[in-house]
């Protein structure tokens, strides 16, 4: 009836038992004079905490507990608390390895992550995402994963690397690791793909209705969504869903009254946590479903700012009380994710431990306990991490033939057309519809508009398809840059002032078999190898990578005269064919509140 | 992938998403003009409720979801709220089966009922527990089981009808309205089971952990405990369990921070809410995980004071905001039993409503919704439920050949001895020692002490074993009662003035296959049936059973000069051979606190 790790725990419990009752063994360790904050009861109060093994054996008076081999470990003064969950986030978005972010996180605070791997499961499909679901399980931090229902976000408009759909729910569902599925952005525009794409509604409820079935959960993701769209994205997930793209407090709380779990997002590119946060803090709601989480996290952010115990400290800061806020980090997430032996100081519970130092709103990690054992001290982690090496598969991602710099050009036999193109809206996933007259020269279409420059995404995923327009706004003065990540199919992008400096950064991206390429005058400028299914390093640490990218973006400044704030996120952003209005796919133009694919250029009336 | 549940629900949502984002497909009903009470965000505000089949489509603005065959239900100015949880209860304690219980409950807008059959599960074992099972599955209402780990509750020290251990628990827990452990009773006296009987501490836990691996849930019986016991009676059920003997503030206090679920009792026999609760009023705890429950309800209390509705009823008026306290019958108990599908009110949840007229805090139900559809309007059913009938192994459950009075008695070859005797404490389920000088009369030990009678528990499930001793405290003066309900291992209970009229009840209770029978001067005065395990009726109605106790009540005090209140209720808890200090058992005079059986008389030194 029991499996061996059933049988291990049984053992385990059976020793706690031992230690509460009989009085002859006592705990391993017992951390004394600290003030532990009860996020089940919402309280602040002082009590030791009595540890055995990987698991908390009590808190509060622990003096019985305490024998001549028992560590004690003095946190006097200092506020102990559940280790943080982030409950929505991608490896993708750091560029680093699951191992890599949790080197990072681990000294902040942060025990558990739910990372969704729909970005290498785009690039690489199953394969891709099993080698992410065993890189997590050798970790020690708690890290699970979500797997997306759909691959590509919206089949016919764009081409992944492979297509995921019900079919394969069953097989990623029972990984070790994953425990549901990912954020629906299939059904985000539900009204759209309502009326033009039905078969992907019924898709997703067959792979929700499943994972329900066997007790897993759903992410949703109902950005801008109310009323009946609202409902029926819900539904679609079955119920219960999270999200966390809300940005007003408006949605906030019209979706916690929905019963969502409402994720606040607060991450290094998406600030939205303020304005949601709003309903609990003016509208007074019931907290219990608000969440915190981070989504897209930037190396250098965890470096410089910290990670979950930040993202608290900005919740106190609106005017959260610093219990309720760190609930939405801790007992609030691990309710929703039916992680039950997390997230809570308690009897029997997983021993992970953030010890604070100070005042309790500045969140100052000082000490990290993990299933029992101090990790972190100081910001430093005090343990080895297992090398996890992710196989060639994974690392041979850009299925593509060099191209020429024509292949990026749009021909035509007139003289003038008029081009569909993109707007692009600064710091936001949304673009405007651009229409303009262009003339056409030697049989290409040449942008005489200031600021107006050429666009394109390369198929990488073994198709031809090249997908071309014009985009404004990225103020750029020379010559190109291109990379791998481009959401959320994560063809090779490419953007710049002529087409040869974008075929030499296209060429460089191929043969690094991903990355980010700036390129001028026919030359290389900067690269940055991105191996792992052309979206993560395998072989930069968190810091070097920091480092490289203060480098492009100080390239792509001075060299290519680039003004905008993060040009390579921008640009990867501009291929998302589920936020509208108009976006690139290597299908081409796609107009996203129709749902189709639309002409780069057309004939002037 | 989906089985054939899975596919309707499958074909439900898609008509829902169709309901919502077609303009010519509309909702089947539509609630108007209500108060909702969304125990989510803990608000009330004014809404329509729009229901296609059995699901809510949305709360709301539901004006575009109203066709021309929409039916208007009018519920203008009226509270609408969640259907009421009942999250511990037994059915055996209102001697009804479960179809009369709901048929009782229904109407007061209880639409879940979660029962722990651990009394048929002491007859009958696994057959017992399996036909309610099968009866549960019949009825529309929302009932689940939760199984025994282990019967009896002190192996060792009393007779069960079968055996339950964790070799059962994989069977039962794959029944389809099984989902958990219930309350584990073999480890309440945790130190005394540890120091006595290991094993069974052992065995809890394998059964607890093999019920977590496959996502069921524990429900724990923590009576007084604190600290280590506490702890360790946590780690037993596998952390995260539920517990309804919680009978002070302290208690609540203590147990909620170590992350129990406090189910707050307030049934028919025991009125725990009052004390417990004030861990929310005046301690201002997070109530998350309070929740209340009935555990024994009677008939009678049902009929005339209603059920869930009553008790919370009553938790208002203990100072708890009347949401909260709703709060702590719908979304908290709905949270800790996974139950994800009630238990709130939005979109693609069960359409399970009660409808308040009048003041929120009288909490008058005037209307319950069941899956959609009106099952109840002023307390008056308006749907047949299902007949189930129990087969005959469930009905023929007294295995005991007629007894002679002698066969009560206890024998003596001195003149005088020291009896080990009972002392009764009125409405509580504890008893006190009492060591008395007893004389021997023509070889028989006989009570010369005011008010101290003799006892018995009569083996019923096929061994021949009888238990005997005396109790005081019955203020019983003349004839006898014996009954088929006595706790937890339910053999043949009988206290009488004389021996005679004690195997008189005795013999007839054997007859009758189960019941209580009262008998004076060698003849039946009353009896009332109980075939179904000898626990409840298979005959009488619910307001049939109330006059029977009605009228059985009134023999004890008129004819059988009984003065304290519910006498059976007294006498049936007099073999809980959990709850100290002494108890009788068919095994004779069990002492709880050394977990041992001690001789009912012992030489005078």
């Amino acid at each position: 009836m029991l499996d061996t790790r059933s049988l291990k725990l049984v053992a385990d419990r059976l020793h706690l038992v031992d230690t509460l009752l009989d009085e002859n063994v006592y705990a391993d360790k017992v951390l004394t004079g600290g003030k532990v904050v009860n996020v089940i009861t919402k309280e602040i109060y002082e009590a030791e905490i009595a540890i055995t093994g990987e698991y908390i054996l009590m808190v509060g008076d622990c003096s019985k507990l305490k024998g001549p081999k028992t560590e004690i470990v003095d946190v006097t003064g200092k506020y102990i608390m559940p280790g943080f969950i982030d409950a929505h986030m991608h490896f993708e978005s750091a560029m680093l390895t699951a191992t890599e972010f949790s080197r990072l996180s681990l000294p902040t605070g942060t025990t558990c992550l739910i990372s969704d791997p729909h970005e290498i499961g785009n690039v690489l499909g199953k394969v891709g995402m099993k080698a992410m679901a065993e890189e997590v399980a050798t970790l020690p931090q708690h890290v699970y994963l979500r797997v997306p229902a759909l691959t590509p976000d919206s089949p016919g408009l764009e081409t992944a690397g492979k297509n995921i759909t019900s079919k394969d729910i069953p097989e990623m569902l029972s990984w070790e690791t994953v425990t549901g599925i990912g954020e629906t952005q299939g059904v985000t525009t539900i009204k759209f793909v309502y009326e033009h794409n039905y078969e992907v509604i019924k898709d997703t409820i067959a792979s929700t209705v499943y994972a329900r079935s066997i007790g897993k959960q759903v992410d949703g993701n109902i950005a801008g969504l109310f009323g009946e769209e609202l409902a029926a994205h819900i539904i679609c997930g079955g119920t219960d869903i999270s999200c966390h793209e809300t940005t007003t407090k408006e949605e906030a709380v019209e979706k916690l009254r929905y019963g969502v779990y409402v994720l606040m997002r607060e991450g290094s590119t998406q600030y939205n946590m303020a304005q949601s946060v709003r309903a609990i803090t003016e509208e007074k709601l019931d907290s219990r479903r608000a969440i915190i989480a981070t989504d897209d996290m930037l190396a250098e952010d965890i470096i410089n700012k910290g990670h979950m115990n930040d993202i608290i400290r900005r919740t106190i800061k609106e005017g959260v009380d610093p219990v309720e806020a760190i609930q939405m980090a801790t007992i609030n997430p691990a309710t929703w994710l039916g992680l039950s032996q997390i997230g809570v100081l308690a009897p029997g519970k997983y021993a992970d431990i953030a010890v604070i130092d100070g005042k309790l709103e500045d969140m100052n990690v000082s000490q990290v306990f993990l299933k029992g054992e101090k990790i972190a001290e100081n910001k430093e982690l005090l343990i080895d991490l297992p090398v996890y090496t992710y196989p060639d598969t994974v690392k041979q991602s850009v299925k593509r033939e060099p191209i020429t710099a024509e292949n990026l050009m749009i021909a035509s036999n007139d003289n003038k057309v008029l081009a569909n193109c993109i707007g692009l809206i600064p710091l936001n996933n949304l673009s405007e519809k651009l229409q303009v007259e262009l003339p056409v020269e030697n049989g290409y279409v040449k942008s005489n508009v200031e600021d107006l420059l050429p666009v394109a995404v390369v198929g990488r995923h073994g198709q031809k398809d090249i997908g071309k327009s014009f985009v404004k706004g990225f103020d750029l003065k020379e010559g190109a840059f291109a990379e791998t990540v481009s959401h959320d199919t994560h063809n090779l992008i490419v953007i710049g002032t002529n087409y040869e400096d974008m075929a030499v950064a296209v060429n460089r991206v191929i043969e690094l078999q991903g990355g980010v390429v700036i390129a001028k005058g026919g030359e290389v400028v900067d690269e940055l190898p991105l191996r792992i299914s052309g979206l993560m390093t395998d072989e930069l640490t968190a810091y070097e990578l920091t480092d490289k990218m203060t480098a492009l973006h100080e390239k792509a400044k001075e060299v290519l005269k680039c003004s905008i704030p993060a040009p390579f996120m921008h640009l990867a952003f501009l291929s998302l064919s589920t936020s509208p209005k108009w976006k690139i796919t290597d299908k081409g133009v796609v107009d996203v509140e129709n749902y189709r694919v639309i002409p780069s250029i057309e004939p002037i009336k």
